[in-house]
Order: structure tokens, then C-alpha cells, then sequence
């Protein structure tokens, strides 16, 4: 099992309607420093927020109880101008979690609306304490094929292909990907998969995004933030073998 | 003309491997303090900071000068254990202009070597200071349609989905197009592009991508600031006329 | 305005499934005749029929009459073990034209149904005997790029990849777009189109898939197979100047 | 291991050019006059022809000598004013013994050139003998969900998205797959390739091309056309059970 959270930015876009007309990059840092606030929370607990759509973000949130989860929404409303909500949702596979998240909070109201500072669940026994396996997926030699080499938008749009064609693939085993800055890629995967589950997608992510090849370092700890620790143990193993290996597993 | 910066972060790779394994979330609150960061310096004098990939970044950029270049990548290294460098390009249109902004770059040497703290940039007069024409896009009722019904990984891959489409069929008109959050779209366009001709794409995309429809605010301001600020005042007025238009224009 | 004809085998399915398992390279067989008897009927009024999904087709039918659709039906049916219904639609576009011969031919039951030999229409005045536009599109230099240096799958996929954007993008425009083999696509454009208006799809096209080139003929003629005469007239000219230039016309 | 022809019309382009401008469609016709010749040829000795690219075509040989494939070519020649070449491909999966097909080919000269009737195949031992296992893929409920109600050219892009979405994954196992009308589609299969690895391709397809539903029916049989029997007889079966199963196997 895991543990997913589904956090919301509470009534988001008539607040920055309400931030005049003049707001663009106000929002834009808003946003990041909402994001800084929670990823340190979570991180405190040993969880790991995704950024997503900057106004809705994902957390893998094993092991971080209901009374955190409250504790990090009072604290965020008095140090921002904003409110979130969160959903927390298990399940045997992140994508499903994922969905039980989104459930169990769009069952509170909409997300414009004055719905306010909402903690939704359902009646599982929270939090969730199952090890977490986490892929970390990069394209071997992007710098030297794609950074400078190429103008950056275009480099910035094949990325953006690669991406969905990694979500789109690793969705149907149940795996949430998130991009990560660079060509970097954080798989959650399910606590059941064989790491080997992982090759058909990157099989096809090699053929349609050539001469992109990938590597991937899977790790498995005790909450997200060791798995990608052990994850990264086995990137750079692979990194100095010269990318001979796609993968690598570290439990 | 408009005149593009193009902003990355300093061997990046590198050092984050230097960060120990134990390291993801430090990276990703370490990417939006520099976010942050580059994005007030640039808002002072008008310039608006997409974070794009992250470690590589874009700027509209029109009327900074070169010593305020200068200035921000001195000033970032005092802040941060690490150095950004930046290409300055312009161009008819932003696609050129960014084209132009990695040549400069890219000439200096790779992303991942000794390189710190460059500045590139050609022989043009700078700055440009031309006005700048922005167009905002959003989807219609995106809450109602997406965020209130489905589950949130879904929508995310949607409008991954749509992104792309944008991206790639607006470039054919040399305008470069970001999320920058929710359902919204920046998109820095050409300063003598017709606003009609942004038409064609967001049709492909409504074919592609259905039941979304999409609208476009379009303004001109002396920096891209205020042509967003005018794009947001026409969005606006076509939300509150119930998205019967498609397109308005505010020069 | 242009006339479509949306032809249907009648009752395909439940048909092939009659004709015991052993059947595949039969069913091939007979949708090539069918569709050979089809064209041959079209051709001698001026029309050209698009296998598109070998038991669904199209045909440009401009300048045909209900009567001669009448015919081709009744004929069909003494020389085949099938039947097959024909719905004609009109429209200022083609893309429109084909919608209203769907929508006419789908009011009158179910393609696994009993009905048969159905020629329906509404109660426009028929034939349209309006001149026809259309545009050929191939790739420039697809032997030496594709053919002699690819394994033929790959290549294959590279042209549906190529083929969809083309049919996705055209279709904003009104445009119906076939694959006639090769690496050449028959475009059927809406008569007052201005034949710049294909530059934005091909430039998309272009984009997409580097480092292919398009180059289009197009040619207006009393009917489709005048007008696609002309077409490659244009095509050939093109060709012969080395396809240094992207778009010629023939009225 | 399977045996794979590659079939290439000769000089097909500049042939057409003879022909006239005025040509479409005898152009057409043509083509599936070969394509029914070629059919019946291989056919008599347990092969099948797939049109693909319609001057381009592919046919799983296995059991059919180069002596055959000989008289074949001869044959056409003696019916057609135009000559095919053709190229015999081996390997363990359909997707390498097309690969070899093609360069076997692509060695002996271009395809727009004088190389006439060549017949091309490495040193292996020809034919090759081995049983051939093949899906027979569709999509559920196709006429219910698409053709009675969608305007056809709608079903037909829809169709052709499909479609790559299966060929792109598919060929990352080595399958070979062809739309062969309506709503079917053969898929080539490795002899070593354990039906399971179907699916998630399939759960692909269906992520990706909500709300339709695959089934497949895999059969063994010594020539592609036995083997594609069978496969009839599981889809049937499985059309039979309200399509709750997704896949049945008849070796």
C-alpha cells in the first residue's frame, strides 16, 4: 500500500483575480513559495511533494499522519494569504491512491467555492507505513545531446514529449511520473511492481524520442525520500559504468 | 523586436550529485529559491522570469540591460552556493530571439564544465525596448470540466496533452508559449503577429482535445508585465461575458 | 460547396464473420475489388472515391447525380455478395459536406443492421456542380530520406505519425486529407480557401517531423480528377525547380 | 524465427509521372490490382500481403521459397506494365526479419533507379518453416460506439490515433501490426512472445483512447493464414461472452 495526498490550492484563481490585474509574476511567486512551505513539511516527515500544476501538487505521503496533515494546513494559512485543502488516499498502487485522494476530496466541494482548509479521507487506518519504491529516470548524455547543442525551446519541447509519452506508458502499471527539473524524472511506483515492469516504457520512449536512451535507478525505503536516496545510489553506479545497464535496483 | 534571456544554472548536475543521494527535496526547494530569486530581480525592471525546466529558465527580458544582466548573476552568487549564466538574444520574434539567446550560450561552452557566471550576448544594441504583445490562454471552466470531476493525475496528463499542442503549433508562428499554473498559458507572441493568427491553434487544439475550448486575452504593454496585466483585463471580460468571445485584444 | 459521398458496406461485420474463419486474405480481396468496382463508377462522372477505412469510403462526387448514385448501388449488388448505402452530403467545406453525409446516412439505421442499398440524402439540390479544389502534398525527397535508408516499418510509422498531423491539423481548416500511397496526400479543400491557408499545417507538419519537407500543388478544375491534374502540374513544376518552392497554384 | 517479404513497386514514382497528369485515380486502381495479384500469389502457398504503404508492402512468407517468390515476381511482370522487387527478411521477431527484409533490398539499389525484378535475401536457409503466431485485434463495440454515431471522418482520424498508438508500442516487442480494415487489426507476433505481452499495449490504447475497449484473439497455426483463423475463432468467442474476457489463445 500507499499513501498519496491530493493538495489544492483553496479557490485559487478568483483569489488572483483579486490581486488586480498586474499579478502575473506575483502569482508565480506565490506559487513557489507555497511549494517550498509544504515540500519543507513534508520532507520534516519524510514525505516528498511533486509540484504538478503549481496550484494542485502531489504528495507521497507515507507514514504522515492525519494530525500533520492538519497541522501543515493551519500552519500554512497563517504564514500565506491562501488556504489549501488536502485528500489523502491509499491504495496497491500510487495511481490508484492518487484517484482514492482526488475522490475523497472532490466530495468536499468544488475547488472554487467556499470551501476552505479541508482535510478529506476515508475510513482506512492512516497514515500508511509500507516502504516506498521510487524509479529515477534520466536520458543518458542529455547535456552533451540535447543542452548544448540545442536552442533551449526546443530541447524544452521534446522534453515535454518525452514526459507524456513516460505518464501516458507508466500510468497503465499503476506508476505516477513526475519531471523534476533537467532531464529528470521521479517514477512512484507500486510497492508489488518488478522493476522490470519498467522497461516496456522505456522501450518505447527510446523509439519515439530518438536518440534519447534511459537509465533508471529504482530504490525502496522506508519513506520516499530514502527510496529516491537509493535510487540515486544506483543512477550514479550506472552513470560511471558508462550507461551499459539501464537499470539498476537498490532494496 | 523583443529581446529574450536565457538562464541556466551552472553545471547543475554536478553539483547535485555532490549534495549526497540523500538530496531531492533540497533540490527542488533549492531550484524555486532561485526561481524566486530571478524572478524578482527581473520583475523590477520589468522582466517576467518562466521556469521552464527548472535548472534552465527563459526570461522576456526587453529594456534590462546588459549591466543588469550583470548585476542579477552577481548578485545570485552571493546568495546561492551556485552560478547562473545567461544568453541575451533578440529577434523578430521569440523564437528567434531564443534561438539566438542559447547560440550565444552554447558558444561559451557546455552547461556541465568549468563555465560560471557567463554572460553572452551578440553585437546588437542593447536593450531592446520595444513594446511587448503577449497573449494569456486559458481553458474554459476548466474547474467545472477537469479539476471538480475527474482525478487529478488525469487532468495533469490532459493538460500535459494540450500543452504540448500549443507548443509545438504556436512555435510554427515564432511564439513561445508556458504554463504558468492551473489551466493558464503565457504566450509570448511575435510584436507584429495579427492576434487572429493565434486562432488556427487553438482550434487544433479544441479539435485534439475535447470538450475544452479555449480563450485568449491579448495585450501590448512596454514590457511584458503590462502586456500580461491588459491580457489578464480581456480575459477577463470575456469570462464575465460567458466566454462568448474567443479573442480579445488590448493594445 | 462541395458534394461528399460517405459509402458504407452494408452489414460488413456480421458478413465476414459468415465467412468462416479462414477469411482474411478473402476479406482483403474483396474490399480491393469493392473498391476498384466503386472507383471505376465515380471515375466516369468525374469523382474519385478514398478507401480511408476499406469497408467505410469517401468520394468527392461533385457534378453526380442521385440517379448515378442509384446506379452505382444497384450495380454494385449484381456483382458482388455485398451490398453497400451511400450517404451524399454538401457544405462550404468538405469537412462539413462529410459530416451531413454521415449524419443523412446514420439517420437511416445501423451499419450492422438490416438495412441495405440505402441512398440517403436531404433536400438540397443535387448534384452540386460547383468546381472543385484540392491539394497535393508530398515529401520532399522521401526516397532518398525514407525509403532507400530505413527499414520500411519505421518509415511507415514515421507516415502515419506524419499523416496524423496533417489530417488533425487540416481539419481546422475544413480540409479532408487521404493517404494515396507513397508518401503522397490527396487534400480536398473548401472552394473559396486561400491556398496560403495550408502553410500553418505544413510548416506544423515540418516541425513535427524533421527533417521532412512538404511541398503542395493546387489545383481547381469542374471536378476532382481536373482538379488533382492540375495539382500535380504544379507538383511536377515545383520538383523540377528543385522544390525551392513550398506552394504552387493552378486554377 | 518468421519469414518476412518486403515488397517494393519499382520505380513507382517516376512511373506515374509517365502516366499523365491526369492519373489519380487509374493511379489507384493500379495499386490494388498489384495488391490483389500479389495477394492471391502468396496466398496459394499460406501467405498474406498487407497493403501498408500501398507501393510498399509487407507479407509474412513463411514456407514460401525463393523459388516462389521468383515466379511471383516474373509473373506480375508478365501482368503489369511495372516490375516489384522484393526483399526476404529472417529473424526472431517480425519486426527484425522486416528489418533485414528492407536491407537486403536497399542494398541491390534505390528505389526510384533501373533495378528492376530484383530479388534479395541473405545466406540463411530459405524458407523458413516455423508455425507463425498472430492477434487478431478489435476494438468492442466499434460500430455502436463510433460508426452510428460519429461523422466518419471523426472515427477515421480517431481510428488512425489508435492505430500509431499500437504500432509504436507494439514494435517495442517486436510485433508487426496492420489495420486492415474497420476496426481490425493484425498484429505479427514473435513465435517466443507470450500472449501477456499484449497487454499493455492495450491498456495503452485504451488510456490513451478513452472510451474504447480492445480485445484480442491470439492463434498458433504453420502459415500466418491458420494462425489468423484461430485468432478469429478467440475473437468470436470472446464476442460471444459480451467481450468480458480481453484476450483468449488457441495454439
Amino acid at each position: 500500500m500507499i499513501q498519496i495526498t491530493y493538495i489544492q490550492i483553496d479557490n485559487f484563481g478568483p483569489f488572483t483575480e483579486e490581486m488586480g490585474n498586474y499579478r502575473e509574476h506575483k502569482i508565480q511567486i506565490l506559487l513557489s513559495e507555497i511549494f517550498i512551505f509544504l515540500q519543507k513539511q513534508f520532507n520534516r516527515y519524510g514525505g516528498l511533494v511533486f509540484s504538478a500544476s503549481k496550484d494542485n501538487m502531489i504528495a507521497v505521503s507515507n507514514g504522515i499522519s492525519i494530525k500533520h496533515h492538519q497541522l501543515f494546513i493551519n500552519k500554512l494559512e497563517k504564514n500565506f494569504p491562501i488556504t489549501v485543502s488536502m485528500g489523502i488516499g491509499t491504495g496497491n498502487t500510487p495511481l490508484n491512491a492518487q484517484i482514492e485522494a482526488s475522490d475523497v476530496l472532490i466530495a468536499k466541494g468544488s475547488a472554487q467555492s467556499s470551501r476552505k482548509k479541508v482535510l478529506a479521507y476515508n475510513g482506512h487506518k492512516l497514515p500508511i507505513k509500507n516502504s516506498v519504491k521510487v524509479a529515477h529516470v534520466d536520458i543518458n548524455f542529455y547535456t552533451k545531446l540535447a543542452t548544448d547543442v540545442n536552442p533551449f525551446y526546443k530541447n524544452y519541447i521534446d522534453l515535454n514529449r518525452g514526459y507524456l509519452t513516460l505518464m501516458e506508458s507508466f500510468q497503465t502499471i499503476g506508476v505516477l511520473c513526475f519531471f523534476n527539473g533537467g532531464d529528470n524524472f521521479i517514477c512512484v511506483c507500486p510497492p508489488s511492481m518488478e522493476p522490470d515492469d519498467l522497461i516496456p516504457t522505456m522501450k518505447l520512449f527510446e523509439f519515439k524520442h530518438k536518440p534519447w536512451k534511459l537509465k533508471a535507478g529504482v530504490g525502496v525505503g522506508d519513506n520516499i525520500l530514502e527510496a529516491i536516496s537509493k535510487a540515486n545510489i544506483c543512477l550514479k553506479e550506472i552513470r560511471e559504468n558508462h550507461n551499459t545497464k539501464q537499470l539498476m535496483v537498490l532494496n
